[in-house]
């Protein structure tokens, strides 16, 4: 393994995504950045791996929402211990990649004036990580020259899809394969998409971004002004001089009242990307044409390009059958999916969702998604089965007065000591061995028993054993949601009443 | 309401359906003529009560297989009091119409010789029953001239699916609308069907038969000899002369002996259509023109013939959200089918399959269930929700060691008394009020309280008030199939260990 870089290079991992592209399987609060799309792992976590030999983990900061920082701590943590120095950035509100890098940079910034951040998106398709690494360091060069540094991709189709990067090849500069940049494009029509393939001198612009804190700053008090006089209340709320700020372990505001300032002045933000708000405008940039392979997975139909494919041209996963279909993308987990005869279509179930649709409409999936946030509904929201730091649960059915669901703990975990005020709980443990708290009262179910928590009494739920522990939960009450919590002791540090328990 | 008819006629409804062209709304052990696709009720129940004015209940006969026909008979009796006094009679395994029609001519001409029978498949749709009526009462007078009476259905298109009926308009027979058949036409292609459809005196062929059961027995004497042989022998053992035989309420016979000398016979027999092995061959056939609707619904496509679609021209059931699709077929039940731009395809969505299909190949249906059958799995043979006649249940999970069960009791409905040898059941009652014995122990267990059954226990569950009884049930142990079942006491009969409780 090549040495990692200085310590005032970072990695600014963009994982704000709000699910939609890939619903059914992404869900608002598990976004395409905590999918096992392709390859081994999720987006996200392939996206640590692929740079934690270049920067230490205290030099990875992750930078979401509020509504996600605490779900993608527990989901990070999965690889390993060292995960703990990752650090997280939360984004007040979504407003696109401009001012969610231009606070990243802050926070880089007061750090060390000399900072370099290689800013990534968390759900990219990147299986190429050394070859990565290579073009990164190369980046990072130039970088220090005070350049905005971008990694172009050979196009390989006239793709309409993409904004483009053109380079004059003339303008090379004197470190190998930095290219200035003429020109950023936007999506084109597939007339002049053609036009860009053949002239061999536009490439796709991959959302990859490396450049010192500083030079950043700079352009973005150039090009967008309004942005960074709001991005210094900002720092002077969360850095003022006389160091009284406070950060949580999230490394957000710990008063209240300092928070709310910052919130304010980012919901007032206008939401722009960096590539429309500084790229297209600065006269500073440089393009590395990637070695690696990539994809920016914008929709289920981009995993063609990215996923091994059989002789008919079809990805399958999961439990499917099929007769003849070609060019298809199937995507199943435990229910069957069968199919006859399916030319160009998408298909994927989930437990509670299924879409069908012809890959040249996937990218409308994003309507579905709104036409049900207008409803009641929460297929767009949450999974059936939700990850949990203990383990996970998933809802086995709803009903008029009652819920199941199948309670899964890892290895010694236990859920919180809390009460609910407004249902009851029946537990029979069908797997492992389950240790109870209920009041001053503590004992053992094992598999085969049940036991039962009424209203209005502390309660926890433990697996003291190394094998995991299964219970059937059998809720009655006639309030039956997750926000029905009062938490006395929590494991994970968790205090409020969020769908979590 | 108009006079039945004499007690001479009868109704024979052929209910042996396997139900692989519906699949995954079909099953095994539920196929389509149990299913409710198109009208108010099952197509079989439809049948049933498009008859019921004509017939008495005790002249209709469902012909359906040994596997079915108890599941028939409690499928047919919420329809009322009045089912009771219909008939089955059971073909030992499935040999296609001319053999199960033989079958029952045999019952029939036992009862009397100048019986006539309305031959009806049980599955097809048939939305004016007062002109079927019309058209039926015709027909019972042309089989009382010793004709074999069919109903020919004027075709709209030139459909290849079906066979076709010629008539000779200048042989109209004196009685109104009762043509002489010229003769029946296989499955024609496109080219042939253009021109039948052109030529005006071409019908499509109902599949529904009029005629004597003396009729019908000489002619199956004349053009299946074979058949003929085995039916006068199986007629000796059902009905011997010296009045020997015993029949079950279900008419098999008791004896088992006998039982098995006619399984024996009907075994041996060729697999053959009454259309080819019978209408195609005899000289003496009578066709009338329906006036009423029908569509034998083949396939999944066929719904376009007889359900309303929209503006689209999209028939949509369940749980569905669409963006711009036309001519599509979208049936679902209480999970999201989330569809985009499909144009003339057929999505099926089930508890625990979803088939995705283009219409021109919804027929190879068959052929994912035939895949199906070469493995170990259960998604041909079984619903996830099984209809008892005390309710019905629902598999909610199954897992390693447990299964979850929702039970549903209809109003003071009990099941059997019986134990299990190798699983405990925790019982969570979430709705009404159950009464449970358990060996010597009756008790009432109310919403939210729940009871445990121990391995090796006698016990009954039963719902003793008049609202329905909810109760989730919990089983633990190695093996947990249906058919670790001992029954001591059955309300319904029922005494074999087969998939039922």
């Amino acid at each position: 393994m090549k040495p990692r870089t200085d310590q005032n290079v970072h990695a600014i991992i963009l994982a704000g995504g709000s699910g939609t592209r890939f619903w059914p399987l992404s869900r608002e609060t598990c976004p395409k950045q905590m999918l096992q799309i392709v390859g081994e792992d999720t987006l996200l976590r392939q996206t640590i791996k692929r740079i934690i030999s270049f920067v230490p983990p205290e030099n990875i900061w992750i930078v979401t929402t509020e509504d996600l920082a605490q779900d993608l701590r527990f989901h990070i943590e999965a690889l390993g211990s060292f995960t703990k120095g990752i650090q997280f950035i939360q984004e007040p509100f979504g407003r696109n990649t401009a001012p969610a890098i231009g606070l990243a940079a802050i926070y880089l910034n007061h750090l060390s004036p000399k900072s370099v951040m290689i800013v990534m998106p968390s759900d990219h398709a990147i299986p190429d990580p050394e070859k990565f690494l290579d073009d990164v360091r190369l980046a990072v060069q130039g970088a220090k020259g005070d350049y905005l540094v971008t990694f172009g991709i050979k196009p390989n189709r006239p793709e309409t899809g993409y904004g483009y990067i053109k380079v004059d090849p003339s303008l090379k500069m004197e470190l190998r394969g930095l290219y200035k940049v003429e020109g950023f494009f936007e999506k084109p029509d597939l007339e002049t998409a053609k036009r860009y393939l053949s002239e061999g001198n536009y490439f796709w612009n991959s959302g990859i971004f490396i450049w010192k804190t500083s030079a950043i700053l700079s352009e973005i008090a150039k090009h967008l002004p309004s942005l960074y006089r709001t991005l210094m209340e900002i720092k002077s709320l969360l850095f003022p001089p006389d160091g009284s700020n406070k950060l949580d372990r999230l490394n957000a505001l710990i008063d209240p009242l300092r928070l709310n300032r910052v919130k304010d002045y980012y919901s007032r933000l206008e939401s722009i990307s960096i590539d429309y708000g500084i790229m297209e405008q600065s006269r500073n940039t440089l393009m590395i044409p990637a070695t690696f392979q990539w994809s920016d997975l914008g929709s289920w139909s981009a995993l063609d390009e990215i996923i091994e494919k059989d002789g008919a041209g079809n990805i399958f996963k999961g439990n499917t059958i099929d007769l003849e279909s070609q060019n298809s993308i199937i995507f199943s987990g435990e229910r069957l999916i069968a199919t006859i005869g399916l030319k160009d279509m998408v298909v994927v179930d989930t437990p509670d969702a299924t879409l069908v649709t012809p890959k040249e409409k996937a990218q409308e999936v994003r309507k579905i998604v709104e036409k049900l946030k207008q409803t009641d509904r929460e297929e767009h929201l949450l999974h059936k089965t939700v990850e949990r730091p203990w383990g996970s649960y998933t809802v086995l059915e709803k009903g008029n007065g009652y819920k199941i669901k199948r309670v899964v703990l890892k290895s010694r975990a236990r859920l919180s000591l809390q009460l609910h005020r407004k249902r009851t709980e029946h537990w029979v443990v069908v797997a492992g061995i389950a240790k109870v708290t209920k009041e001053n009262e503590t004992y053992l179910v094992r598999t085969n028993e049940s036991t039962y928590i009424p209203m209005n009494t502390k309660h926890r739920l433990e697996n003291p054993e190394e094998e995991p522990l299964q219970v059937i939960e059998v809720q009655n009450g006639d309030y039956l949601e997750e926000d029905d919590i009062e938490r006395f002791h929590d494991d994970y540090g968790r205090k409020d009443h969020r769908p979590r328990s």
